[in-house]
């Protein structure tokens, strides 16, 4: 339910909500009758606006008569995949390019967070291309893979930055550093990197936090955490925020990586992951950290 | 992923997965250069069977050129609502109908559990129309709301014990209990009661388990849990599973209700509920006990 909007119970209702009567032998005067207003009173409130509706609130408006609500709108969200070196899987690959490993995951990622796939569009690294993809017509969020660094074919910067603001670009965190953000009029825009790992990481610190908010959810991240002992030591550089891939052993976790933003299967193998605050040097073995977990055995 | 289904890296990918290729001025031979096979090499096993997918693992296996994969259907799920008393919201009502709370609960509850809604039949009390939609073609489940008992108007088991069997009927539970199931060819069907409390605790505790196994989820609830301090007794009958809805306080749960079976609000006015086993008489006020949160902030 969207601010503003609290659903109330509506006056012509008047409350004969629960109206099962039913009458058997030896019962005693009133047993088994329902109450008018038993359940909710004409004119209270159901429900605050805020709320992340659920199943049986669906239900308790049905129940008195409320068959439409106002609720927050689901953000659109096109997805651009940049490169040459893109090959969608099932199709032939040459020995220099790669499968398109994001368009996938990034889908599903914006499903997970309520978002809306507008369109999912792969384009080669043609600046022309890349430009026509970057309006804000229709779309709340832009999702752009790859092309986000600063090498010669990495257009998507300068791009943003031409059709609207880029408002940050490099980022001390591993993997991630080459991620950016900013916007096209009200549209956010963000340069994911194209390593898969890097991707997956970015989006989840950046995108799917934007999607959920704007959605009308909560911002936190959508896994599970717990508080585990590390069994080996990470070790990472002060002044930069880490995403390490962690894995459950019998009696703790063990850090599996940190780099490698190229190795998806790093969180495959993994059961979730812990964050290495920027002003840390990382945690000594033996050390309770919270873990975010992959699953959410809740879903 | 089902049974038997692993998922393989292909012969033909012999690792070349990584390619990206970047040279700079004063780096080091080697450095940034991906490596075949570096992610994952041909031949291994890259998932399991029986895995729930994460986007990482759709990102992986794309990565590797896999476009398609087996995966477990969707259980296809047909629902009945019956009632000569029912009436959709948003229509006139007259004194003695109520308002069909259990579409749109029941709707939400098997999406959330991975079913897909085949049809939903909204019919009275008339056995030659229930009967009708008793039938195996196309579905997994038929969740059938209302009729359940043993009033004169409760056709729905004797109705499921001709159209197939019904293997259970009266459950001790509360709420609840008027609850039955059983089975038309290789179709599940659940009677749930009409009362919207007892329709929602006896889909969680029976067809949403069904559902999720069914689809290759696993059978928990999909509530995060949590230990408690009570902050009132709950009393319970021994011999008897009670479902109590109970309110988070400052510093415990309080219990709100486990009779009601048609005060829907008890249970959008709970954050979650807790089960009182069976054997039990109910558990003293300052006993901790274990909470199932309705609000999931994981998802």
């Amino acid at each position: 339910l969207p601010e503003g909007a609290d659903a109330v119970v509506p006056a012509e209702y008047a409350g004969e909500h629960g109206g099962h009567v039913s009458v058997a032998a030896a019962v005693a005067a009133g047993k088994h009758v329902g109450v008018a207003g038993e359940d909710v009173r004409a004119g209270s409130g159901l429900l605050s606006a805020g709320r992340q509706l659920r199943p049986q609130d669906l239900g308790l408006m049905a129940s008195v008569g409320i068959a439409r609500v106002e609720v927050v709108r689901q953000p659109r969200v096109r997805l651009i995949v940049t490169g040459n070196e893109i090959v969608a899987p099932g199709e032939p690959k040459g020995p220099f390019q790669i499968y398109d490993a994001n368009s996938s995951q990034l889908t599903v990622l914006v499903q997970r967070d309520g978002g809306v796939i507008e369109s999912l569009r792969k384009i080669e690294d043609n600046e022309t291309e890349i430009t026509q993809a970057l309006t804000d017509d229709g779309v709340d969020v832009i999702l752009v893979s790859g092309g986000s660094s600063v090498g010669s074919e990495d257009h998507a910067p300068n791009l943003l930055a031409r059709a609207g603001k880029l408002a940050i670009h490099g980022i001390a965190m591993r993997p991630s550093s080459p991620a950016g953000m900013g916007r096209i009029g009200s549209t956010l825009v963000f340069l994911l990197p194209g390593n898969p790992v890097s991707c997956l990481c970015a989006y989840d610190f950046f995108s799917g936090r934007a999607m959920r908010l704007l959605g009308g959810r909560r911002a936190e991240w959508p896994y599970r955490q717990s508080q585990r002992r590390l069994t080996r030591k990470i070790a990472s550089v002060p002044g930069r925020v880490d995403y390490c891939r962690v894995a459950l052993t019998g009696d703790g976790i063990e850090p599996l990586a940190i780099s490698g933003a190229s190795i998806l299967s790093s969180t495959t193998r993994a059961d979730g992951f812990v964050i290495v605050p920027g002003g840390c040097e990382g945690f000594p073995a033996e050390t309770e950290v919270l873990m975010f977990h992959y699953d959410a055995p809740h879903v």
